[in-house]
């Protein structure tokens, strides 16, 4: 059989792991020839790979980012490449195409299928938002660098008697927030699925200073936003990229924060050391796991599908399925801490 | 209400953050009034433990082993109390009592349940081998700590052109040794779940080293045997705690691989501080929501319980199926990785 | 003997091991008593104190912030208390006092010395700006969670074919950004004491990007300044606590790298984290021998001294001499590196 | 100028940041030709060498091992290309040559450059144990790791209500186990400088279970031996490699301990994984900074030197004073704590 590996989306860790283990599963176990296109879907379209053999992937699988390099998903090229996707396939003598990469990719990954492109998806997302899958790799190295930084902040926020207020990744879920809030222990939990309500907020942080606990941490996702008529709020100019720019959630909450409470308040984005650098344990073996079931279900003959986590199984679900919905931090989760506002 | 609790049996990465939680729902949200007892179960027969207020609780998500202390279970001494349960229940006005540990805990909260006292237990294992639970607290940080050691094993394994054995504990699962393994890109992996064929091991080791690798790392739980004839092998001395000693499985195989293959093999043991020091983000999050639940379900009434993660849910599970039978590594685990021997 | 010690100034990881090294060293081999002043020096004019015995300092030496607290010096107020500092003294029993702080603390360390008050002060700055010192505590914490960021900012700065800016602490001196760039690997190092060239710096990343190294990491610390021509550059807007707002260098830098080299840049600004949390091995050794020395020396009576650590060893210095003039990055340290700009 | 490098003895730490910051500094900024030798002074004797160019170096800073392969010394192999010094270096066209190693390997330097081939050595080793360096890269390392072990071994020591016996590094000097004992806070610490009074040990731990302080960890160097007449003690079987195998000191201070004491006393045996993985931050600029001194010193012609630490300066001092006396903790360190036994 002969397997095309490519990574694409934004950085994670543990892509090498998956990228080592299809290598491990196929190349040796069943003795498949298998590719790796560079830059994400771009190497694909143009043609650009090299073969992957076992030396190849030889002491990646604790090393962040991906040796394959990724890229923005250009739509338009995809989608004229689908029109030629037959003659494509054969021009590559491609059995099976493993891209590796989130929403986006999967979305695309879903277009190639359609188009007849024998796909088998590995979805993932540092944010943990993926609907069908427990969890995806990544994300718990990102809670783990979030909670070692609010751990930091406490000690020095309780020094200094001042409001903390940590930013942490998720523009539409707020899984790291949530789990990175609890288990750093952060007073306050702000995420995008419910408005924050600044006053209860304030009167949290008022509470702790009355009861001589002269300091807060606040651990916000990126994407929060502040409940109606709680908090004075605009959306800050947007850069070439699509983000808003030097006005971040975080350092405006903590402003305000500031200025209602007349105490010290410090904001902290976290930024990319979520997601780069040596992914912890358990994404490792998330992420490899993926990797052995995704050539396994090539083998099998299972398109149109991509890997999950359930429970402590991995199965197969198909690509349409992953991409209907985020999967977003529901009421239930929400309740299990006093935390979020 | 007036909840207890207690943390018996050994060491276990999170306890605080259960014990934290517990304080966390019962007292500040909830009105209840918590008792610790103090060293497990042995502090509940004497009448020993202390008011548990938010303030006892602070700073503890963090900080590995236990506030409370703990004690190995006498059984005897047990069975006596649940002669008296109800007397007993009633000299302490308790409500509810929240047991948190291992197996033999909560076989203990089972008859003490039985008895007439109102339990909700809390599943607590660094080996993961609790049924009824798709994961344990404790278990995360134990893989992670011996992932670390295996990564660093390799580079001065590599330098030295050794062969390493990393045991690791897990006398009758080994799902830390699958796990770290798998994270760790161990090359040889060995559980109690199946008896090693030290020749295929041997054979792995050789075919490394004529391919140019001269260096393998095995990870191997302490509960990992021989297959009959591969090794020689009879068990040591047991001591006064029931453990053979000086001569564990992994200093026994680096002996035999250094015969067997000529080539210098060292064992590192690393034993305890798997499950000392300082919780991964997973298991604070993990510990933080089984004591969350263990409180509502004491409110609910629920009793002779325990709380168990299934996929992404804390449910509650009868304590009877708890304890039927360990969880073992099963077949298509081993299967998911060529390393297992 | 009575002692009495206070922590003054910002957060610092290793002040708990100062105090708890006074503590031991004191208590328990020279059977003095000791005192600890609440929230530094205010706790000193306020009388607010509480008697420190081997218990109260259990379980610190790994733990960040301070348990005696801090808070900023008011000099009006401490110039009052020197006027009256024989009476103040005497009042409070004190034999010795060890203050422990930054250059802030220091001279008014030297101002109680001159007044009277048998002082041995302990130096300590995550920034290492002080002279007489060869390092201080702290400091190598700092460098290490910066090094950190920057391993793990290295791998997503190269999946993302990015300019990553890392803005460190040190607003006068750059040696946490010397040290983190070069145990990381920054391709740019820019410091306080020299002016950087922002052409060079273009240079330098457009010449790794022609040589196929798409992505580059700059560490810059907050106090560095471009030379005079090469960046627009005025001062934000200075807030209450006497900072820049919202402005950083880092966030600067990264916009106007942006510009010129039409790469996506962006800045990380590290800030807080670098001064909380659990100290290093390296900072709880040198702690430690800080605060047994200093009672050494409250012994041999002599005050108005401060520990300071030369080569291997801890040596008694004046305080004058400590707060004279800043230790700054010296020229050959730069030369060391091709990476300061 | 053509730069001869290789990496001899144990791995270490910071052998991968010496040879990349060699490269740097002579090929980028020198314009000088670098060549590895493999396996160490083997390649030099066989002849295996690869051009190391800049790009051979990309990514090694962070990593352990060494890319370059290492062996063990050869004396009387070496001392015959020491007859042929001159014949050799002008085949291999060497300017200069930096071995990086311990005491062996610097005595190996000395030959070599007392038979004319211009050497200038870069000081190795895990142990802090090469006079005229104040440090060593490596030892931060290893320190650390040290630490961090006893931090986690403290909380299961307490829990379990044990002696906690953690053998660390150090066959004829007790740097690791005094500074990482000092770190742990380690309440007994064991070197090979100062034979230990086992009954002052067990005075000490029986006092503090008298204070109801119910556990204790002592740091042992592996070469540490008990005062004559304290404790039975035997050498054990020597093996094929030179050490005692199944029997350290370690373990036979548990088992001692556990039978003086009537307490469960339990053996840690670090080893190797104090000398693979990651370099600390201060490792990795210590390794850095000596790269770029041994280049210097190579164009000033300074030959039969090594590179050394003394304060905060990079010096260059004789390889004959470097290897002739052993740097043991001194008196007045062991002072400084009341942990050494």
């Amino acid at each position: 059989m002969r397997i095309g590996v490519l990574t694409a989306g934004g950085d994670c860790p543990g892509l090498n792991a998956v990228i080592r283990s299809v290598v491990h599963r196929a190349v040796v176990d069943r003795g498949d020839q298998v590719i790796g296109f560079e830059d994400g879907f771009r190497g694909l379209l143009e043609g650009r790979y090299r073969e992957l053999d076992i030396d190849s992937v030889s002491g990646i699988l604790a090393r962040g980012g991906t040796i394959l390099g990724s890229s923005r998903l250009e739509r338009n090229r995809l989608r004229e490449a689908c029109d030629n996707a037959e003659a494509f396939r054969q021009e590559l003598s491609l059995d099976a195409l493993i891209p590796i990469g989130g929403e986006g990719t999967l979305t695309a990954a879903r277009m190639l299928s359609d188009a007849g492109i024998p796909v088998v998806g590995v979805p993932k997302t540092i944010d943990n938002d993926i609907s069908a899958t427990d969890r995806t790799f990544g994300f718990d190295t990102a809670v783990g660098v979030a909670t070692e930084a609010i751990d930091r902040l406490k000690t020095t926020a309780e020094s200094h008697q001042r409001v903390m207020v940590v930013e942490v990744m998720g523009r539409h879920a707020g899984w790291i927030a949530l789990e990175a809030g609890m288990a750093g222990g952060a007073h306050g939990i702000c995420v995008p699925e419910r408005p924050f309500q600044l006053d209860d907020l304030c009167k949290m942080i008022e509470d702790r200073f009355a009861r001589g606990k002269k300091f807060a941490v606040i651990c916000v996702a990126e994407g929060a936003r502040p409940a109606e008529g709680t908090m004075p709020y605009e959306r800050g100019a947007i850069d070439a990229y699509g983000h808003e720019r030097f006005t971040g959630i975080g350092q405006r909450m903590a402003s305000e924060l500031e200025k209602r409470l007349g105490t010290e308040a410090r904001a902290m984005i976290l930024g990319h050391i979520q997601r780069g650098g040596t992914p912890t344990a358990y994404d490792r073996v998330l992420a490899t796991r993926f990797g052995w079931h995704a050539v396994e279900a090539a083998h099998r003959g299972e398109f149109g599908m991509m890997t999950a986590l359930r429970g402590t199984e991995i199965v197969m679900t198909p690509l349409a399925q992953a991409t209907m919905e985020l999967k977003r931090v529901p009421q239930n989760r929400m309740d299990e801490t006093e935390a979020v506002f």
